[in-house]
């Protein structure tokens, strides 16, 4: 009945999507304010369309958060949905084989900035609300909290919980901002790392200098960076920075193997990202890489002449974005302090630091014993004709830590992507199967989670 | 004489200058190639107005190069004035305190690209030409060579010299495109370092990936190409590349003794640049990590996401546009080869490797006991009140070594510029005491070389 009803809707829902896609609501760029309202709106108007008892479109000193519920029945348990509609930027465009703002079917996959990150799961979301509530099959309570400023930190997320514990009350939190591992082996996310992202400057000389008549005498600011950069690891692939692994949890090595066992194949790994090799921390495979251990990764570096031809300057400046991965139970916060502290310790006499932290999240883990997680497990064995894996994801989505601590609430990662979804990347997509499948795992979900 | 006629006519002399300063004459930009050929045209005109013979713009693959001569008898001798009239692009505009093609005169200096590097010093020769024609002071007879191509390498100028050897013949080369000490402290350049000068491109995965589900498992070509860089020097300040230092003239105790007798304070040294320590070569002191030691810089790094908040990537390429400068008897063009086989073998095989040479010339050193350097040392001496200090320069003019090749011929650097005039950075300027004391130099040079 489901499946049939988003059979006889999926060019509709499809239709819904690429609206919402072509609105840019890249939060991390001012130019772009409002249009990233204009997401919000978008959702609002089809929240309402979809049946909600209310909608809300909540002010916060940033972009706006979406807030709706669908109150069935107070005695029946409540499911709160976290998205969000903001996308990341689009830069480098020259890379897109479509225009990142409108959205094409090619190979059966919707190409678009945010298509998978997170409009499209988002979107799954408010169309399985949609199916349940034409089929008459809500057998839970429903809020949504779809938000406007997650690439760009979560800014006033915090805020926002602290002050509607009331309104946010529920049993579980669903979240879809994830990947499976393949069509063939849907799997849940039970851990996701931490975040602290900083832009350090360099500063040498009070000018840009001629290389000829400084060069050699006067500390480039350059190559200071870099060579601070360097020895931020070590020749094990480890992060040099003194207390780092300290709150680390090493895990057994029963859940190490458990890790392990996910399907995996190096060569087509290697294959798929263009490398004739990998690189990391020694003494951990490539899942455990990016699912248990934290790391250090330059996001982006400038400094000096970067144009056409050739211009022998001494820079005044360099700069560099770098962030960190944090598995439990670092902090954070303790952790950019950590990197501020050993930076500014490393830089010679000869130039100035600053640190700028840009934004931050908490590493966390999800229980995979709850009533929901069971019926995240069931739905997925039901559609998809697997049992998921659990797996343990590299990326951060730090609600889920703060929804543990504010709401007292466990969350589930049913997330539908796959990691050649070329998220955060020029031609991200997502396949039109994984939306039209999710949309129905999301349905059987909520019938288990109110069966149970 | 000379000195009346320059202060009858130094306001038309500064207006013309500022004429040529107008004109935007940005070699490596080609959205700038008209107004290259401007400067050249603006050149042509002017030498005919001062009485040339002839003039010639002539043409090659790149920016043209005005010829002009003026032969007052085969039998006396000639000099060859070589200058350029491209300048540096102006980046980074936002750090002029006036437009860089705006030309001003504040605190009696001349702000403007070019007004140092070269075109008000080439054009102190231009106006020196027209005073002794006018004052039938000419004692010599005089070539003019300038080019527009020295910014970005002087492509084409090798192959001009070489198919106009009988055009060029002369007997000594004088060039104005360096600095004295300070105006207490005349001098005359008499060695110039060398330079290769080459673009990096490193690349990790096929596209920019999400930090966060790659980070720790794959290179990062920027934290790759840090590495690299920072290897690139050891603790004592050397360059690593193996066989770099081999032809390096390494000089006696007392040719040492004497670049350090040049007038150097290292605290006002580091106070103008607003830097707390100095940073070099071990075992050497600024003067001679300038003068007489090769170097390694980083111009300019870029990749990954450079724009406003913060982006996860793990970006799929890295950039730097790295320079050397060389000394006596480096080689450019093997520095640039060991440099390409080092850099290529330091990689890791995560990364792919790029090396784009982007130009180079030969360090040079310039006798000091000819009679064309005795008779810019006294034209000094009678200008200035001082004897000029003989100094070895870091900046490069590769020219001085193809000269030297080709047409046989040794040179004079007879600058007149200020380290601190900010070549090459923003808000270059150039002393108006400069500028018409070289005019009043160059007259007295002719005099005491037709003398001997």
């Amino acid at each position: 009945m489901v499946k049939q009803y988003i059979d006889t809707h999926q060019q509709r829902f499809l239709n819904e999507l690429f609206e919402l896609l072509r609105i840019p609501s890249v939060s991390a760029d001012s130019r772009h304010k409002g249009d990233v309202r204009k997401a919000a709106e978008y959702l609002v108007n089809k929240l309402q369309e979809a049946g909600v008892d209310k909608v809300e479109l909540c002010e916060t000193p940033g972009h706006p958060i979406v807030y709706a519920e669908k109150i069935v029945n107070p005695t029946l348990p409540t499911v709160l949905v976290y998205g969000h509609y903001d996308v990341q930027p689009p830069d480098p465009l020259d890379l897109w084989t479509s225009p990142p703002f409108e959205p094409v079917i090619k190979d059966e996959k919707i190409y678009a900035r945010g298509s998978c990150d997170d409009k499209g799961q988002v979107y799954m979301h408010v169309k399985a609300f949609e199916a349940m509530m034409k089929l008459n099959a809500l057998t839970c309570n429903m809020k949504f909290m779809i938000e406007g400023e997650e690439e760009v930190g979560s800014e006033h997320l915090d805020v926002f919980v602290k002050e509607n514990k009331e309104k946010l009350k529920a049993d579980i939190i669903l979240i879809s901002d994830t990947a499976i591992i393949s069509l063939d082996h849907p799997s849940i996310t039970t851990g996701l790392r931490g975040l602290s992202y900083v832009e350090v400057e360099v500063t040498g000389p009070n000018r840009d200098l001629h290389s000829g008549v400084y060069g050699g005498a006067v500390a480039n600011p350059v190559n200071v960076l870099s060579k601070m950069i360097a020895s931020m690891h070590d020749e094990q692939g480890r992060v040099t920075i003194p207390g780092f692994y300290d709150k680390v949890v090493e895990l057994s090595a029963a859940d190490r193997e458990a890790i392990n066992k996910a399907p995996f194949n190096l060569d087509h790994y290697k294959k798929e990202l263009g490398i004739d090799d990998i690189q990391g921390e020694k003494g951990y495979t490539t899942l455990e890489r990016t699912g248990i251990r934290p790391t250090l990764d330059v996001n982006g570096i400038w400094g000096g002449y970067t144009g056409e031809g050739a211009k022998t300057v001494l820079p005044s400046k360099a700069y560099a974005k770098i962030s960190m991965r944090l598995v439990p139970d670092q902090n954070n916060t303790e952790i950019t302090e950590l990197f501020s502290n050993y930076f500014t310790s490393i830089a010679p006499k000869s130039v100035k630091i600053k640190v700028t932290p840009l934004h931050g999240g908490q590493p966390g883990v999800t229980p995979t014993d709850s009533v929901a997680f069971k019926a995240a497990s069931a739905a997925f064995e039901e559609v998809w004709g697997k049992k998921p894996i659990p797996t343990r994801d590299g990326g951060s989505i730090p609600i889920v830590a703060l929804f543990k601590k504010e709401l007292g609430l466990d969350t589930v990662l049913m997330g539908f992507g796959l990691d050649s979804d070329a998220i955060h990347s020029p031609n991200e997509h997502y396949g039109v199967k994984n939306f039209l499948l999710g949309i129905e795992t999301i349905v059987t979900f909520y019938k288990h989670f109110a069966k149970a």
